[in-house]
């Protein structure tokens, strides 16, 4: 088979994929053009509510009502309510989950109130070995102002290194630059057995695949929610706990908004029961409504198919790069098994800092992670099966020109 | 001369002040109504530049560039770019103030870092007694994290307490209480003579009166930004950190917005030079981008001109109050002596509870603040002296009414 015929069969497949696809109406949620947008799994796109809701914030809430609307539009409450439209998506009962603040600081908040949570002589924070910088970043600090020390364990073993002398571990559900997915279920339950705490970051699994927080006992999580979630540039993070661990959540952040009665302006701090517990100071109203404005796109939405699809796309993906794509140009660093995968595909690729801005001119946009690491990430809420194949072939197209020196 | 006239002649005189007002025709910058809004130290109005700008950050910036904002749009650099922007007004140099989350927030990140830049034999925190309640909670949470206590000393004894056992002082410039403004410069001196340093809380004072930290020589200072700076409900604080202490700014929360080399990747956290170091996580882009447009309503603004209306706001709206309120009905508790005074008013009144819901029924906005005190804030950019005359009238009013058994 030529390769032209091939690509024309490919071409011809996505086309069906697509037309089968009980997912493709949601796509209409989305301000999307006909560019291939494979970077939802950095910032998520536009869903068309957004605009309309901020303009009658800004306009009417801030604007007319000004400091009534803490009360009157529920400005007050946002923070417990959109963590409770987030709570399905993470297999979360409701009362458990807080918007607030970045997912830096909701990390700082987990790690020290889990710490806070275990007897003293369980010294040692176990984190992903791999993990995101910022999350090995504040388990640092975490620990020296806690006086614990940090060892990194690659995620996949720290089932295994859980001890005596564990106090939480801090593993990552997908990994950022591979798309693995890690065992929670199973590591939860052996750091569980070792008697130490299980603090999860679901930035790359959380709107892309079934989370089931609850049933897993996770004890603490954090995520972001400007990925999967399309919440917005930097939209605020949040942050479970679980319900029965919520009574020992001593949170080193203790601001105003956690207090048990904020307008009491008691110098003595008492905290809130429930998820409020994990407020700080006041939230950025703005970004936090447009965010709940975003989570409107999921309306009637079913996670398992978003999964199902996920998969779909990523194998096909891997597909049209394996036909189109000059063997060992490049090499999937992301796990075939799909109970290994997230919902992205990495491909390694010696000079991916060359290749991905010439994507980009193409229409094909997804991100270069250093050194040399392209990343295509698949938002089944709106990602095409013709943008997969798409994105192989103009992958192919840009190697050649390389290949040839026609950058 | 009868009440009648009286208040026929304080209705001329606010009149008469208004026409005189250089300030006046920045009141048509913001979106208000007729009504009386004396609540912008608390949420500041909304600028007209500030929904345009959002349409146009979410449509274009968000919905067409995507990821690619980050550096086209410039949000990467929008948290210092902007800081820059505030920078004037609380007297900073460019290079030392940076936007980022909560004030809470950035109170934590300042005083552990100034403990950290102390030697160890000084214990102590000293903490202005009548402090709004998260400066106290926070200042509690650092302490504890960095093996140091806490003392509350009344905002005026600060720099008679301090000693050789003081490792920094948290004092508010303005009380959101009383409205008092402290001895900044004299208390920051007495601080440095004693070896420690001096962490501001601007919150209740930037964008109503002048702010000099670096004249001053203030080490740290945090403060909000939807108060009398109206960047909207919840928007992000600010952080300054003087240049000569930035090399030693020791964050505890260390997230990769900091990192010299953010997109490196480093597994170890090595701080940026420069103001950027108080980042941590992801910025809230919407909320900040607000910020950035409602900085406009600054354009050609002097500070001290700002000063001096608001002198002369809350001096005119005492004389009202004393003209037309029974004596002894209301006390207020803000001081007389323009340099003990910020920008507004509180009024001590036993059945304040009642009085504040009886002036918002009669288009007069300002807080209640429990248990019996009545806050009137005055933003020189948008308040009229007719809005304090009419404040005072409709005070008397309702003073009247629930005397009668009319509320």
């Amino acid at each position: 088979m030529s390769d032209h015929v091939r690509a024309r069969d490919l071409a011809e497949r996505a086309a069906d994929l697509d037309g089968a696809d009980p997912l493709a109406p949601v796509r209409h949620r989305f301000a999307l053009d006909d560019s291939v947008y494979l970077d939802g799994n950095s910032l998520g796109a536009l869903s068309l509510g957004v605009l309309p809701r901020l303009a009658d914030v800004v306009t009417h809430e801030w604007g007319q009502l000004r400091i009534r609307s803490w009360e009157e539009s529920d400005w007050w409450t946002a923070p417990e309510r959109i963590g409770d439209r987030i709570a399905p998506l993470i297999g979360a009962a409701p009362g458990q989950v807080v918007v607030a603040d970045s997912t830096s600081v909701n990390l700082f908040k987990a790690l020290v109130a889990a710490v806070r949570m275990v007897p003293e002589d369980r010294t040692e924070i176990l984190v992903d070995a791999a993990t995101f910088p910022t999350d090995g970043y504040i388990a640092g600090s975490a620990a020296r102002l806690t006086g614990r020390t940090v060892r990194p364990v690659p995620a996949g073993e720290i089932a295994a290194a859980a001890g005596p002398r564990t106090a939480v571990a801090l593993v990552n559900h997908v990994d950022y630059r591979t798309g693995r997915l890690h065992d929670l279920p199973g590591t939860t339950a052996a750091l569980h057995a070792a008697g130490a705490l299980a603090v999860w970051d679901l930035c790359h699994s959380a709107g892309a695949l079934p989370v089931a927080l609850d049933a897993d006992g996770v004890d603490l999580a954090v995520g972001c929610t400007y990925k999967y979630l399309n919440g917005g540039p930097g939209a605020p993070a949040y942050l479970y706990v679980r319900r029965e661990l919520q009574p020992r959540f001593d949170s080193p952040l203790p601001g105003w908004n956690s207090h048990a009665d904020p307008f009491g302006m008691d110098p003595a701090y008492v905290p809130a029961e429930g998820a409020v517990r994990g407020r700080v100071g006041t939230p950025e109203i703005l970004s936090m409504l447009a965010l709940d404005a975003a989570l409107d796109a999921w309306h009637g939405v079913s996670v398992p198919e978003v999964r199902a699809k996920s998969l779909r796309l990523t194998d096909f993906f891997l597909e049209c790069v394996d036909a189109l794509v000059p063997a060992g140009r490049v090499a999937s660093v992301t796990p075939v098994p799909h109970a290994e995968r997230g919902s992205q595909v990495s491909l390694r690729c010696a000079d991916a800092g060359e290749v991905m801005p010439a994507l980009v001119v193409r229409g094909v946009v997804g991100d270069f992670r250093r050194p040399d690491v392209l990343r295509f990430g698949f938002t089944p809420l709106y990602t095409r099966y013709t943008d997969a194949w798409r994105a192989a072939r103009a992958l192919a197209d840009v190697l050649a020109d390389l290949n040839e020196g026609n950058p």
